[in-house]
C-alpha cells in the first residue's frame, strides 16, 4: 500500500538526512484530506532535543487550528514515534497514526528509541537516570487550586 | 527534605494554577548550583499540547547552553514527568530528576499521565489510538543516507 501523505513524510526524511540538520525523520499531519502541517527533525540545527518531526508538526498543526488537540486529524510519520512523540500524540489525540520505519530500525542507526521505551516501562527506582521524589505535601497545593478553579480549560 | 530549587518549581506550579494559563505544573533546571531555565505549563495559553513545564524548561536550557543535551544539569519538576516529558528527559540526558507530586496525583485531578503510561507499555496493536505501519521499504532510504553521512552530529 502506497500513500501520498506517507510518501511526503518519507521525502522530508530523506531530504533532511542529506542536510544533517537533524535525524532522518519527517512527519505530516492531515485533516480532511489536506496537509495542515509538516516538519523535519531539527534537533541538530536548533540545539533542541525536543525538535522531533512529530513534535514540530503537532505544534504547527495546533497553532494553525488554534486548539491544543488534533481530533479529526491523522499523523503520518516516516518512523515509529519515540516515547516522547508518542506521549505528545496522546496529549494531542489525533484519530490515528501511520508510520513506516520501526523503532528497531532507528536503534540500528544509533537512535535511543528502543532504550527509552525500555526505561519508561521500568519502575522509577530502576531507571538509568535517577528520579528522586521529595516535597509532595507542598506540591499538592497547586493541584488543589487547579481542581477548584472555575471555568478552566481541561486538556 | 526541603530544597530551594524544588520550592521554586512548586511556586511556579501554584502561580500557574491560579492563572489557568496551563496545568498546575512547574519545572526548573539547575547547573552548577544555579537555575538556568524555568517554565510553567502553558498548554492552554499557547494551544500547544507539548507545552509542558519540563519540555519548555529543557528547550530554554538547551538554547541557553547552545547544546542539545543537559549533561551536568538537574531537573526539578513539581510533578512526576508524563511519558512525553520523560522521553524528552532521556533525549536531553540530565544527571538526575527530582519530582514532587506523583502521576497518580495528576490522574486524580483529570490529567492523563497514568493512562498514557499504560498505553506506551501496550503492544502497538492494542493501543487506543490506532497505529498502522506502511511503506517501510521506501522509508529505509533516509536511514541509509544518515548512516553513511560523514561528520554528522549524533544526539
Amino acid at each position: 500500500m502506497t500513500d501520498r501523505f506517507m510518501a511526503r513524510a518519507i521525502q522530508i526524511s530523506i531530504d533532511n538526512a542529506r542536510t544533517g540538520r537533524g535525524g532522518p525523520f519527517g512527519a505530516v499531519i492531515v485533516r480532511q484530506g489536506k496537509i495542515i502541517a509538516e516538519a523535519a527533525n531539527s534537533v541538530v540545527a536548533s540545539n533542541d532535543p525536543t525538535a522531533h518531526a512529530e513534535i514540530l508538526a503537532i505544534r504547527e498543526a495546533c497553532a494553525r487550528l488554534r486548539q491544543s488537540q488534533l481530533r479529526g486529524c491523522e499523523i503520518y510519520s516516516s518512523c515509529e514515534p519515540c516515547p516522547m512523540c508518542l506521549g505528545a500524540i496522546y496529549w494531542a489525540r489525533p484519530e490515528r497514526v501511520f508510520y513506516a520505519n520501526m523503532a528497531e530500525d532507528a536503534a540500528k542507526i544509533g537512535f535511543d528509541d528502543s532504550l527509552i521505551y525500555g526505561e519508561i516501562s521500568r519502575s522509577i527506582g530502576k531507571r538509568k537516570i535517577p528520579m528522586i521524589q521529595m516535597m509532595r505535601d507542598s506540591a499538592q497545593e497547586a493541584f488543589s487550586i487547579w481542581a477548584a478553579l472555575p471555568g478552566k480549560e481541561a486538556y
